[in-house]
């Protein structure tokens, strides 16, 4: 199995009343842009990690309606005989353009643009906010993980406390792009191709007449990184004890081994668990923690300077514990009109809510040292370029801005699918983890501490920001 | 497409490594009695709801490892050949007690009662956990939901912001068995044959010339129940004016029909809208809001009588908001030793994480006018019965106890699956919804307050107890 959506019927049902409205009109093949982008970073952090577009672009290339799902929809006794021989030859035919995954992307600006007919560009909405925004949340958790622990080993338990099946399966997928180096979940290893890893369970140690067989008995079977469970009795009275007995024996056939810890106060018992370890003998033995844990509590352990190897986190990784939401939105910014395209925009009480309208990309501008400076929203085919004098605005619309010579300019969009098909471009999953992790060298740390970050600013180009403001002061006058 | 996971490979990786430990010591057909259980409620509450079980039963019918799985397996290289063709044979064949959905379930209390041989009950550990933590903490918070609107309608709205496409799918059913009376959800509404809800998008009124146009052309195509947006311009200046204008048209040809509230402040603009309708002549045109609503907004809208007649409730609906994970868990209570079966259990210094060993039951204990008054765990063939004085002791296994003659006696669990077949007996999504609803009836409303609720009684049978004491002093000993 896997867990690509293929049903087009995996859509808001207003969506559908709308199409055929927009059918009836004859407006269906119209040719629109719509943005991908969101509003405030989660976890009242200062960046966030883009994922979930390679889970998007095979759904699209598969989003269809059955034989079935036509069936279905005519029970529903809304929808025209006409209209659903339309959609039975529904097919997503857009393109795309788009941000890497593993890209550090900031509020408003676009990071998918879809452009396709109005249709088309509708039905497809909760499946590419639905895949984007939840991956991105997973991968933004993950990467504040992955900084907790100081680039450390993250695995990735999450299977059993997910959101459903797709929300264990995706959450792998998503933790791995934000620095996660494997997983429990066998079947996201296979889908995937991702390392699958694990230890042992209460349950196998409980399963026989005494600690130190069950470790020997794990040992004989899977000598190579065996990882003992020691905590089902006591810790630090027989589990140590009896890992280090059975890892003399590893030891003497070459192997070397790890032990773990599921319960108990870890930075106690880690510390005296490495002494233990390096008096026997072992200081590459290695150790393994687990139990409820997330990015605060890591970078605790870690700022005491707790001796853990390997961090196993399952809950607040895959559901974001307290923020389980990524607040991304697919808006309209252009539509055409006539022969010609129509910029777009939604005006709103609140700037921060008023969207960007247009056809846009957006760049990173860095300085010296390659580092980044700050995004430009632009407009058309406008390309800043490097040793060019830049003028960045603040998108709210108001008179602040700033100049600036970029030292490299780079285009976080690029186009990902055409006419409906994938391009062969798309990076692989531990390239993406590649980006994420190179793309951090990039950013101040200030810009990516845990708690009250330093804010990366995103600004809009002048022409962009004089379309704006004319769009919202006819929009004022026509109000 | 449905969502129901039907590879074996979901799950977690130990399981698997486990597994081939125990078919090489040749224990794997042991059988085994595992609980599903959980230790405390979400978001604070006093109850919490059970769903999920008919998703499990399709799945457990469907897991099994393909060719495809095998050969994955392979790969890794730690499986032996004999333990990959055993694998290959690989069905869950146990059988299942459990409560039924919709059920209210409570910490310490047995919910599924998994028996099995060894490795089929410790490979479905992972399907278990998932499927039922989640869909149960979504209808908990369904539930939530709904007694915050006085049993008012709720529709879900979450697909978008959703954790992935099974976070959608899973959370519909689970909201409509915490009491949602439909979903925007299409795929959701034709798998589980739930109906499907929507109005109208900004988009659709930003496509016409003028707000009146829009609605006008709206209207025509869905004369019946029509409901119309009235927020893209100005809710109060033209949204509601143009409704009401079309409105006339609608009453002419027989139609009713309401209005969207999806921004601004719901309780001002409610009263307004109502007033403004009253006005005209359109006392049972009906009034949806919408706009990041969770259970707390919406008790305070009821409390303060905002007329509000729907109530479109997504993300916090479908994630569960702060309270991201369920804390279901799945513990081995008895096991085979020789031809008899041993109870077992877990000893945790901390007594509320002690488990409670054994093969059990789960009855409720109801008093005059049908009052449930606690749940009592019993063990083996125990039987309270109406009339009968029963010792309900405290689960901690400390000396608190009370006793009560009960006027009904119900037990929570029944049989739904023998040796890997679901019996026919299983409730529809309606039943379930109504088993729920017909439920709270039963439970004096100081239990089901939102902040703060009345703890309601989960207790041991003596003999329970006595088993649980017994094997506490022995492992204390052994210890």
């Amino acid at each position: 199995m896997n867990n690509i959506v293929n049903s087009a019927l995996f859509t808001d049902f207003y969506e559908l009343t709308m199409a055929q409205g927009y059918w009836k009109r004859g407006i269906n093949e119209h040719r629109v842009v719509f943005d991908y982008f969101f509003r405030r970073h989660p976890f009242s952090g200062g960046y966030s990690v883009f994922a979930g577009l390679g889970t998007l672009l095979e759904a699209l290339e598969n989003f269809h309606f059955s034989q079935d799902d036509l069936a279905y929809l005519e029970t529903l006794d809304m929808f025209e005989k006409g209209f659903l021989d339309y959609l039975g030859n529904f097919k997503f035919s857009g393109d795309l353009l788009s941000a890497k995954e593993g890209e550090l992307i900031f509020p408003q600006e676009p990071i998918v643009r879809v452009e396709g007919d109005l249709v088309q560009a509708q039905i497809v909405e909760g499946l590419v906010l639905n895949t984007l925004n939840f991956q991105s949340l997973i991968a933004t958790k993950s990467a504040r993980i992955w900084l907790a622990s100081q680039k450390g080993k993250i695995m990735e338990f999450g299977l059993r406390r997910a959101q459903g099946s797709d929300g264990a399966l995706s959450a792998t997928r998503a933790s791995f792009i934000g620095g996660a180096y494997g997983t429990s979940n066998t079947l996201a290893g296979k889908l995937y191709n991702l390392p699958v890893l694990g230890t042992m369970a209460h349950s196998w140690v409980m399963s026989y007449a005494s600690e130190l067989e069950a470790f020997k008995a794990y040992a004989e079977i899977y000598p190579k990184g065996a990882t003992f469970l020691i905590d089902t009795y006591n810790t630090l009275e027989s589990g140590i004890t009896n890992a280090i007995a059975v890892g003399k024996d590893l030891e003497a056939k070459g192997y070397s081994f790890g032990v773990r810890l599921d319960s108990g106060d870890i930075d106690y018992l880690s510390r005296k668990v490495r002494e233990r370890l390096d008096d026997a003998g072992f200081p590459d033995a290695t150790i393994v923690v687990s139990n409820e844990l997330d990015e605060a509590i890591i970078e605790h352990l870690i700022a005491s300077n707790a001796p853990i190897d390997v961090w196993g986190v399952g809950t607040k990784l895959v559901t974001g514990g307290d923020d389980a939401a990524f607040t991304g939105v697919y808006k309209l910014a252009a539509m055409q009109s006539g022969a010609s395209e129509k910029a777009v925009m939604k005006v709103s009480d609140n700037p921060e809510k008023s969207t960007n309208p247009g056809r846009k990309n957006v760049f990173r501008l860095f300085g010296e040292c390659d580092t980044a400076r700050l995004d430009i929203i632009t407009l058309g085919d406008e390309k800043p370029e490097p040793g060019m004098e830049i003028v960045a605005n603040h998108p709210s619309g108001d008179y602040r801005r700033l100049n600036i010579v970029p030292v490299k300019v780079e285009p976080l969009l690029s186009k990902v699918m055409e006419k409906g098909r994938k391009l062969e471009n798309i990076p692989s999953l531990k390239e993406s983890q590649d980006h994420f992790a190179g793309r951090l060298a990039s950013f101040d740390t200030t810009y990516l501490r845990q708690l009250n970050p330093h804010l990366y600013k995103v600004s809009v180009s002048t022409k962009l920001r004089e379309l704006k403001l004319g769009l919202i002061k006819k929009y004022m006058k026509t109000k």
